[in-house]
Parts: structure tokens; C-alpha cells; sequence
């Protein structure tokens, strides 16, 4: 799951760079004031709110978490809260998202905290660590662990509140049309893999590159690239990588449990009544989960529709090469937090988290799977 | 997890025949009249619910998932649905709650569904099934595979609307004074178990027996049994087992990922303008990801005391029992389909489900939990 970009890097840059500098300080009670009257009669204000996200407008799964969130603040305010979803580029470009929540141009947008890593780079906990926590653990780490808190400091000087948007599961490693057998054959890999994913990738001699959505098709048809990370069957059936890569590789190192965002202008949160505040939580919560439930029972149909009719060929990425990536991944954790207070404060409270969940879920979660995959007697 | 009984079972037993057998018949409008009201004034109803439990109040996790969904309810309405929350027993007995919530003495309940088998022994897909699907699997079930309509076509001759009220995620095994290392060990063995997995034991040569919560301990304190299921190290913990039983099996392959339910009383529902029926489905929503989120982020503080303060002896169940144990399992759901048609829809179902999510979580979920194991290079 990765950005998808309509506009040159270069311009989104530096909106990007202008929007999120100076945002803050430029948010207003005027700028929110349109989002704001009085119905009627009633004497019950209503409001009207701008979302603002990163995908294409009803993308399956993930673009239809947001318009799910605005479906259910409707019903649940009898209309008092009306929300508009704009998809990628109908209001503001995918990588204008954070700005335009930020500076109120939208009161909320939907994406993934792990595209403000340029900013940001603690904002990268809140998606995906790689050989971090999958969805059930990062939920109990945003919702019982502390984790939201520590998310909500990160956006606080940028006016957003942050909530959890969905998630995916496990993702998989991507469509390759080069076979990994070995630490050696990441070396020269050139493969679209963005955040830590690609970073760890470029330690290990390969080459991370960024490519638009859009664009990918063709780089991959056309051996621009030899390698795509995308999502999972569900969202990747429906791409076509099928009819034009190789390999279907898993598991999805990079991305165990990827969660997305919900993030609210401050202000203009702070000014609904608390009834309706209580609501949008809510249905930051009821969407968060569905989109998993979703994927869950999603993913393997499509799975098995890419195996026996388009015949793709299922491959796991060997342990050496897993072993290696994980090496990696934990350097550049160490070395980025020994740069970044931020990132060291916040990469500090997930390993305690991890070192919490993670031998529990060794006999409970792990040991029942393996438990059902056991011969039956006889 | 288990029923919580504070009466005798005699009397129990009938009250639940009478609730059960004649409820549906005697719900009318009056029943249900002191309930609603119109706030002066402002010409709003307002609605003042019961909501009747199986658990003691404010029982850790499972207590406080109903206590925080009559919270949310209360903030999201602007206090026009107010919803009392009664522990077991203050208003009607643990296994009373279904027919008190469709006769309509009760607005609503919070529970399991598999407590109410012997009415309906196909309730008990909609809590857990050995060797079935996990949390996750349950909730994409539920909610986008099929599961949740037939869990309300099962409930709607007893005017009951059902939704999925928080999991547990994998439980343990249990507690054991008696070690398990064959098949063998199973004969004789005393062990209280409720449920399928109750029946499974039976068949494997043990003995299941149902002990009210409160006798429990003594129970495997004097060796009247030899070993008790709970639910998970969080709820253990404060049990206090670990001061009369040897060893702490797992994995929970009785009870892979129970869910919970709450079970609302349709014509009161129906009552509730659109709004509010929005409100009560979101906050059911709420409750259900939020109480997984707690035991994924408490149950292994819980184990870690367990094991380096109380000194308790985990213990996997061998691979040889396990297997034996699912073939029962397999052969008492194909005899139970054989008897009860609506039993064997939903089995069908179910089957049929867990063959869609089974093989993705094999290279997603599972695969991702060994990749996380791996011993680093070098």
C-alpha cells in the first residue's frame, strides 16, 4: 500500500513543505467558519466537513473505510455532522492530505501515517514497523498500550488529532519477476518499496525506487523495475500485477499489520458539541475495524482466484534472506532513533510493547495456528 | 470463560425453560413502556434501558466491555438513551439473561451465545468452535462473510437482535494438576469444561463436569477436579489458580478466539429512532474491537507474572493429543449436523468460510509470526 502520486514530486514537495510548515499557525476560527450553521428551527447547529484522502475516491478496502466513517456520523447525528469524501486529487493532491487538515482547508483527512515520514519520521510507528506488530497487536498498542497517546503528542503541534483508519493485515512481499533464493539476489534488485521497507532494501544492496501508482504497471510490464510491494490478493487481484510479474512472494516483512489514519483539525473538532465528537470517534472505531474484517475475509478469495485461474506461483521468501532483512531493519531503527529524540522516545515505548505482547501471542495466537494445520490422527 | 452461576441449577434450569419457551409470546408494547419517555421540552424521546449481564459487575474484560458500551452510548446520544448495566444476578440470574431480554425485562443483555446450546445448539458457532477460527476470522465472518445474518435469522424467533460484544482472543488450555503427555492421560482426567469442548473431553475418556465460578477454586483446590479451563492469563491472574494448580496449558484449542455478544430486545430496538439505532450498532462495534485490544495488550503482563513471580509451569499440550482431540471434534459437529438442519447450515457456513480465510493466514498471519521468531544472521 503506497502513495499514489498525481502531481510532480517536486511541487508536492514543496506544498508539501509550505502546507505542513506553516499549517499551524495559520488555522483560524474564520477558516472553519463555512463548516458551521445553524439548522433551522431545530436550534441544533449543523455542521459540514471536508474529508480530504489519500486514495483514489471509493478505492476498494482502504478508500472504503472513509466513506464508510461518513455514512455512519450521518446516521448516528440524524444529519447534524454531514462529511464529504473527497478522493486523491479532487480537493488536494494524495501528499496534501496532512497539510490541508492541518492548515483547515478540510477538517479531516484519511491516509497513512508512514507518508509524513519525510517530516516525520517517528509518524512511521503509527503504520508499519517493519517485523513490528501485526493489526490485533497494534491495536492493543494504540488503544491500551499507550500508543495513541504517544501519536496524538506527535500531531499536536501540527493542530491534528490522529486516529486509527483501518487495516490490512499482513501484506504480502510483493510481485517479483527475478527469484530470491538467496542474500545475493537482493543485491541490484531494483523493486518499489517505499518507507523502512526500502531503506532496509537499499542496505541490502538493492535499489528502493518510488513510482506513482499510475505508473506502475508499465515499469513493472516494461523491467523498469524487476519487483512491486503493493497490498495484499484482495487489492492486488484487481491491479493486474498477475499478467505481467512472475513471483507472488510473502510474508510481508515489511508491512505486518499496517493501520491507517483518521486525522481531525483540532480546531474544528473542539468546536462540536460533545455528543458529536463522541460520535466521530466512534466511527473512527467502528471503521478501523471493519476494514480488517473486510480484508480478512476478502484476501483469500481473491488468493485463491490469482492461483487456479491465473496461475500465479506462491513463493516464500527463504529464511536466510528474512533473517538478513530483519538484521537490517534493526540497524536503521537503532541509527535513526540515535539521531531523532522523537523517534527514540516513541521506538522505545514499541519495543516495550512488543517485549509485552509478543511471547504471549508465541502460545496463544502463533501456537494455535500451528495447531490446526496438525494431521488428524488415524 | 464460563457461566457464572449464583442459583441452584434446578431452579435455573426452569426459569430459563419459561423464558425461553413462552418469551417471544408475551413481549408487547406495554412491557417495554416505562422505558420510553419524551424529554420536557425539547420534544426529543428519551429511553432508559436495562442491560442484564453473565458476568458479576465490572468483571475484568468481559464486565467492562457492556459497562464502556452503555458509556458511549450515553455520550453519543447526549444522554438520550441511558443504559443501566446489572451484574449477574442483581436483576436476573446469569443464564437468565436470554430469556429476560426476549420477554423484555431487560432491554438488553451481554453474554455468549454458546451459553444458551441447549435451546439452540447452533449458538454455538457464534462464540467459538474447537479448532475453528480465531478472533480476527471471527470478526471477518461476522461481518463481511455471511456470519452475522445467520447468527440473526437464529435469534430472530426469540425477538433478538444479536451483535458480537468484545473477544478474548486465543485462550489457555487451562489448569492442570495432572500432566498430559498422550492421549492416555485424557482417560479419567476431571476437568471442568463447558461447551464443545466439554463433549470432546467426554469422548476422549475424561470427564467434563460444570461448576459454578465461585466453587471453582475450591473445587481444584480439594481435587475434585483435576483441571479447570478459564479464559487467558489476564483473567487468571486475578483467579488466583496459579496458587493451587501445577502446570498452565495451551494453546486454547477448545476456545480459539470467543466472542462475546450482546443481544437487544427487537421491539425495544425498533423503537429507537434511525439515529440512536445507529449509535447503539456503533458502540456495540466499539465494545467488540476494544475489549480484543485489552487482552492483547494485558494478558502477557499478566502470563510474565505468572511465570517469573508465581513460578508457574507452562505447558504445551502435545502435538499427538491435540490431533486426537480434533478428530473427535470433527466427528461430534458432523453427528450434531446430522440431527439439527439449522445446525448444519451454519456449520456449512462456517466450513465454508474457514476454507476461504484458512490458506491466506497460513502465508500471512502464521507465516509472519515465524518470520518474527527467526534467530538473526550472524
Amino acid at each position: 500500500m503506497k502513495k499514489i502520486n498525481w502531481y510532480p514530486p517536486i511541487i508536492l514537495g514543496l506544498l508539501a513543505l509550505l502546507v505542513i510548515t506553516f499549517g499551524a499557525l495559520v488555522v483560524s476560527r474564520a477558516s472553519l467558519g463555512p463548516a458551521q450553521q445553524f439548522a433551522e428551527g431545530t436550534g441544533q447547529e449543523t455542521f459540514q466537513w471536508k474529508l480530504v484522502t489519500t486514495w483514489p475516491k471509493n478505492f476498494p478496502g482502504l478508500g472504503s473505510a472513509p466513506e464508510r466513517f461518513a455514512k455512519k456520523v450521518e446516521e448516528m447525528s440524524a444529519g447534524r455532522l454531514k462529511i464529504k469524501v473527497y478522493g486523491a486529487g479532487e480537493l488536494v493532491p494524495a501528499m496534501g492530505v496532512f497539510g490541508a487538515v492541518s492548515e483547515g482547508a478540510a477538517q479531516m483527512g484519511h491516509g497513512a501515517a508512514y507518508y509524513w515520514k519525510g517530516k516525520l519520521p517517528a509518524a512511521q510507528f503509527f503504520t508499519a514497523v517493519p517485523f513490528g506488530l501485526n493489526a490485533q497487536e497494534m491495536n492493543g498498542w494504540l488503544h491500551h498500550g499507550g500508543g495513541l497517546e504517544l501519536w496524538e503528542e506527535l500531531y499536536a503541534p501540527f493542530n491534528l488529532i490522529p486516529m486509527a483508519g483501518g487495516s490490512t493485515g499482513v501484506q504480502m512481499a510483493g510481485w517479483f519477476n527475478k527469484e530470491i533464493n538467496s542474500v545475493e539476489d537482493l543485491k541490484g534488485l531494483k523493486m518499489r518499496i517505499p518507507g523502512l521497507g526500502g531503506e532496509v532494501l537499499n542496505r541490502a544492496g538493492g535499489t528502493a525506487v518510488t513510482i506513482p501508482g499510475g505508473e506502475l504497471y508499465t515499469a513493472l510490464q516494461t523491467g523498469v523495475i524487476d519487483a512491486t510491494e503493493w497490498v495484499g490478493p484482495y487489492n492486488d487481484l484487481a491491479f493486474g500485477f498477475h499478467q505481467i510479474a512472475e513471483y507472488y512472494y510473502y510474508p510481508g516483512w515489511h508491512e505486518p499489520g499496517s493501520i491507517l489514519e483518521f486525522i481531525i483539525n483540532k480546531s474544528a473538532f473542539e468546536k462540536l458539541p460533545g455528543d458529536l465528537q463522541a460520535i466521530v470517534r466512534a466511527a473512527a472505531r467502528d471503521a478501523n475495524q471493519d476494514m480488517l474484517d473486510e480484508y480478512t475475509a476478502r484476501n483469500n478469495r481473491a488468493l485463491k482466484e490469482l492461483v487456479d485461474k491465473h496461475g500465479v506461483q506462491l513463493k516464500r521468501l527463504p529464511d536466510e534472506v528474512l533473517a538478513h532483512l530483519k538484521t537490517i531493519n534493526t540497524e536503521i531503527l537503532e541509527e535513526t532513533a540515535a539521531e531523532d529524540p522523537q523517534f527514540a522516545r516513541i521506538y522505545e515505548a514499541f519495543r516495550e510493547f512488543e517485549a509485552q505482547v509478543i511471547p504471549y501471542h508465541r502460545i496463544s495466537e502463533e501456537a494455535y495456528y500451528q495447531t490446526r494445520l496438525l494431521e488428524l490422527d488415524q
